[in-house]
């Protein structure tokens, strides 16, 4: 008996919030005030139907499924848990029904998304409320703030989730993600399935590189990008000794900054180190 | 939307392993050497397929669904996470989908069951080291460790789960629940649902007055009745404010002492709790 593909994404979300310490997040040690522990947990639970709808290979669009993945999801008093963590296992948790789970198969999934994928998508926003930038001017009719709202404007442009996630690579990490071959997330996942211990000791560690390799765009969408390089600095010093993570951990909690895309993104290394044999 | 059943099943494991302090167990805070709370994360959602079948009004005898269960329960390196917990949500969550969760359907439910549910039971036992006492010298030949080895008996004898169950109740808390309406389950559940405050809060108020009113029966089968009589002693205590519930719960991991089958009235209390409309 093993774990099918949807239940190894419904755990990789579960052993990314159990992580500790992930500087800033939610751990298994720490709290914020209104989003706990156990939002996450009722979240990654909510989510399972989508996450079900994902792992088939003739199942729907992967956009709707994540509509339906989010919808789950949101079924809990905290707010936003898992959207972006959701969002870049959409294509992972796809490929790996269809065969080996490698960056060309995630890749070939994300640009084979058509408009109702983008139409799931923006749909999804009207579970939740998400932190998000604002578009360009000349943009307005696709901000995701417009939810369903916008639905009518994308298959008038015809444009695919790719293709708006593509407008979105600057200040978006997930979205870089999906245009990039879905690269730090396989990094991350080599280094989880590479290295000895508990699955959450090597995932917060894990956490720690990612955070002091790359600013947070969640971070700078909430603080501005001047905050998100201070943060990637200190993280940098955690890994490097200088302070102690569980420090940064405290002390990001308690100033309010939520690195929550490079959450994210252990949330899909997570998934692809399970699916290539990493053990709990 | 709302989680399913079998969501809301799942949810309530992955709740009580997150409660703390709640003491003598895995919980948010501690660990076990060999037994972590990643384990136990595993192994609610490796449960999830099996309380589906649970949930499904239509689906096979519950004794089954239960092997399943646990079966999927079993796919972590920690060893026995969620059996006794399992065993009690299993009328629980099959009641559910019959009709509004009481007592008396939960009890139909149990004293329903055949010798397929015994002999899926028995199975259960053969994908996880479960402890449990030694069985009475003329009822070797039903002792559970015989796994499969028991079921030409069990046929032979025409025994139901509830049979076997009974049989057990001295000695084994979650049989007691299964005999006896589901009393305590319920109570918890009263008790969960009537407070305020974050859910997982609740849940450890009422651990310790479970863990207070009565000796573990876990307990008693890995270090003796005297033992679980001490640590109820100790619980009560910590109830009424003579020891912090914090400290109690550092002692009994240190000590090795796991009152199990609390934690599992626990779960089941929570289940209850979450299908009458306790939030998260």
């Amino acid at each position: 008996m093993t774990r099918t593909i949807a239940q190894q994404a419904e755990l990789a979300l579960l052993l990314e919030v159990a992580t500790t310490p992930k500087p800033g997040n939610v751990d298994r040690h720490r709290d914020h005030d209104d989003l706990r522990f156990e939002h996450f947990l009722a979240g990654a639970v909510g989510a399972s139907e989508g996450l079900r709808d994902l792992a088939d290979p003739d199942g729907p669009p992967i956009g709707v499924a994540f509509e339906q993945a989010v919808a789950g999801m949101s079924d809990q008093s905290g707010g936003n848990t898992q959207f972006g963590g959701l969002l870049l296992l959409a294509p992972l948790v796809r490929a790996a029904a269809l065969g080996e789970l490698t960056p060309e198969r995630a890749t070939t999934v994300a640009e084979g998304t058509g408009v109702e994928d983008a139409a799931g998508f923006y749909r999804a926003f009207e579970h939740v409320d998400v932190a998000v930038a604002d578009p360009p001017d000349d943009m307005d009719a696709l901000d995701v703030r417009r939810g369903s709202d916008a639905v009518p404007e994308i298959r008038e442009r015809g444009l695919s989730l790719s293709d708006v996630l593509a407008r979105s690579t600057d200040h978006d990490g997930i979205a870089r993600e999906w245009t990039s071959g879905f690269e730090r997330t396989f990094d991350a996942a080599d280094q989880l399935v590479s290295r000895d211990g508990p699955l959450p000791d090597r995932a917060a560690d894990v956490f720690l590189e990612l955070l002091a390799a790359d600013p947070d765009t969640f971070v700078a969408i909430n603080h501005g990008e001047e905050t998100a390089r201070e943060v990637r600095g200190r993280a940098e010093a955690a890994r490097e000794g200088d302070t102690d993570p569980e420090t940064l951990a405290d002390e990001l909690v308690a100033e309010g900054i939520n690195p929550g895309t490079t959450a994210d993104m252990l949330a899909g290394g997570l998934f692809v180190a399970l699916e290539r044999g990493a053990e709990v």
